[in-house]
């Protein structure tokens, strides 16, 4: 189950940045493992960037109910474990939400994967310089690997708006991530990006092989 | 906007066949005009389907809220019209519904486009032998032209409960769809197929210029 | 159960003429047979009409849960088969919906019929000489035979705006269908009517005493 | 606008009581004024009558969404005053929470009439020698005075459960209401039935002429 | 489980009137009971007053499923008996529907106590000197009783507008509401006050001391 | 507005545990500034503690509308800034999809404050011993700072399951959060506790302050 976002990146990165580097990873993970792969579901919860041009946004309770619908679904056929690869911020809370009401009753489990968070740590650390935002140092040097056709770094220009506080105003969205943007993206190459994904491939399949043999990630 | 569904089709085709054929013509189409399109929304409402395997759902009430979600979100970016391809049967009347809310208040305009039945009829009544179905000499000789490398033919038998009223029976289901089949696919050809298709695709590159020119498929 | 619709047709009939003929169906049938009647719902999805005067219109998703209530109640008492008698055409997907959420986990079988469809087939190609509509020469026929005093047959003018594929666009609802008209009524005659009324009886007269004998309408 | 229910009145009343009635009173005035008369919603929420046979039940949210989309249509025609004329206590308070939303950006005001509560209460109190219910001495006059074919006198019998508290168990429905009865028909009289019902549409042909004036009932 | 409001009582009485009298009779009953207490839900629906300043209103639907969901979870818990300590109108039937839902299919039964109505009727009658209202006599007193300090007696005003039928119309709040008040507070007094509450808190004590025994408050 | 939950604490902490302390704070900051504050909603999205005593869990559907509901009503009241001060790790994804939808068409702003994280960091670092939890070292030492009488020490056992990615599985709560745990709080005192409280009131009277002067916490 990949999930991910149309929205704007900035100037330099495609509106589908947030699908298109899990289902690129899902693709690749599945290959190695005998994972099935469900189709990406290519719009997210994309509020604070609907504002911008070629964002299309899905209402939380929209997509609390694909979720749902899609986990129930899955749980149904006989499936107990569902790695849910999301590429999104705000869909995690979203895919939280859904697999608590899709795993009642259910011996099923769901494993919410924020994949620019919880895998490839290490080697972000390693290559980027700068911290991680949208359509950053990071997302751009990911698609610079991933799709190289789809990025334009001679449209690549700094903006960080920095708040103490999460500020939620739906008459302050273009204030606060001018141009769709928050991060420094210039410094970012296909090299770096590799790396993070290379990484990121290596960590899923290790995560899949694992539940493939029954056991959940639980520390001992 | 192309929309169609994640079921069963019978053992010979994909889960994917009513995805997969529209957003080929989608993808051709866009090519040959300025539409821009939108990713594929890849499960529908296959509740006849879903106890079938590989069979993955969304109730009515939630594709309506996708479905409308995506359209207000495109008509708000200032798009006047939206085609709307279709390639499954029972998300034709919640776009219709999708489409009655999202343009309310607004000068937009929907063009639903169910292709099995609005495109390519002459096509179809040229080449096809048998009446058109689920799974079918139609969709199996679509998919033998688009994607032959996920169509198994050696495994496409008959199947065709005939009913004389629509019955909905959640404990019947097998019973009206064995093997979630509707038709007869033997004698399905990609050279059938192709056909079709490139009938399909070039209604549709007429439907979209003339919507360029601003004007809808009214007749005089 | 019978379903229709308050809404528009044209200047000459009726605002109930969708829930009129079925409802006079319903009675000719219950009273011939053994079939339990519902009380008719008489407001539909009335959408397309409900920038006309007269047109009460429930939205789709109201209608879902008003059919799905409606339907899971019957069923709970024991009843296995109803027969949905419709008389409106948006409300058939609707219902569809509504009878794949009652009969989920249940025994019963629900039967949609679209009266203007699925019965009095021969009698309609034999008496009419113009294609169907709303509020057009068979409509008008009809609620002539049913309730004549309801008519008003100095007022019906032929409007037909012919389109290739379905628009849907609020702002466009007066001029798609002018003067909430589809159809050619000037030709209507009571004799017509009744012809498909009397046909239509029989029909579904046939099917209730069928399900009555627990035998669902499956052609061998 | 006329709502009412259909569910179990004892073994002596049919179970269209709660309609019945407000609908033969809504048409009465309707004919002595210049109102218009939306045609009566036949189902209502009787939740604690489902367990009982023949009863029809919608559920609260159902209601709420029916009665919100006829208000806001009626409305939307440029409709100043509705009155609610209501026959079953479930969904008075529906119909309040349903006018709440209609009205919100409207000049319209919604007129809820209860009409066992809120007309008639002197002719009551001058007949009726035990204390109204459902299915008791009033319900089974009225309806005796309106549709007598209806009525079963011989298996009117007495049965009343006092609550100190409203207790609300769906595993004692049947505990409370013994044969979906609440109180003592015995003494029901058409003569009776006659008395209320002349002085119900009295009252409501003045509190429609009222409206007509433009005046809503405040008292000065 | 304790509901009220969070809405204008005139000038003289706090916003939380609602909450703060059955709070003040839960928190007294549970002391000295085994009774557990559940934290207060401060919002109510207040609908008719929310165009008056520091009103806070949840819409009925809101409200109906914060019940449903919190005695959904309680009677998970295996408690049997729910009382519903209400403080504020509207709520009572959004209680009832709530209860209706959360009560399906379980052993447990919900006693719901308007009680400002089903309590403390001989003490009431036997100190007002005014009918009861909103911030009217009978209020003013109980909140001079428990919490004096939030009490401004010198603001208070008589406000009374009469309606012969139940008006529902948002822009005529104000008019039927005066000052978000109905009645006649001067006369309160704390003494009166006491009286109302001790009365309430006695008999309240006796009904759960009674559940606490297994019965029901069914009259023999 | 301040947020918090009604659940499980392992054995030493009180159920209210995550609404006490931001309560408690809340009224501290409202007493030193101009703040109007609103009174605390008792229950939160519980889900993962559900399964253990005293826990009464709001599903988040649920809780978006409340949350929705109050904002709506607040800003339309004319105040600009709402604080969210929330004690509830599930509740804050929760509180940001109610402020889009509550901010939409409106000048308002919502500043989501997780007391736990955002707040009171240094304080943190400096007195903490392990790591932060559900009822750990710090959780336990704010209880024991302002509700001592609600913590009983010698029952705080540790309890902390570790997992690599966020798994979410209805059947496995339990084991993933033992005795509804996850921590080690035998270290925690009251001293600790009091430096936590004490800079998170002084933040958050900046915070407050900055608001009344009308400046966002927007990083220069």
């Amino acid at each position: 189950m990949v999930t991910g976002a149309l929205e704007t990146h900035g100037d330099h990165l495609p509106l589908g940045t947030d699908i298109i580097n899990p289902a690129y990873l899902a693709e690749k993970v599945a290959r190695k493992t005998k994972a099935l792969m469900l189709p990406p579901i290519p719009f997210g919860d994309s509020w604070s960037f609907d504002v911008f041009k070629g964002t299309v946004s899905l209402r939380p309770e929209t997509l609390l109910m694909v979720y749902r619908d899609v986990m129930t679904a899955v749980l149904r056929q006989g499936i107990t474990f569902i790695v849910a690869l999301n590429g999104h911020g705000p869909n995690a809370a979203i895919l939280q939400q859904a697999a608590q009401a899709a795993t009642e009753g259910s011996a099923g489990a769901i494993i919410i994967v924020n994949w620019w968070l919880d895998v490839a740590k290490e080697a972000r650390a390693k290559v980027l310089q700068t911290p991680e935002g949208h359509a950053a140092e990071d997302e751009t040097s990911e698609v610079l690997a991933v799709r190289p056709d789809l990025v334009d770094l001679t449209a690549a220009r700094k903006a960080r708006v920095r708040t103490e506080f999460r500020i939620v105003s739906a008459s302050r969205r273009e204030a606060l991530l001018p141009r769709g943007m928050y991060g420094e993206p210039e410094t970012a190459t296909a090299e770096k990006g590799k790396t993070i994904m290379q990484a990121a491939e290596d960590e899923l399949v290790r995560l899949v092989q694992q539940l493939e043999n029954g056991k959940l990630p639980i520390a001992d």
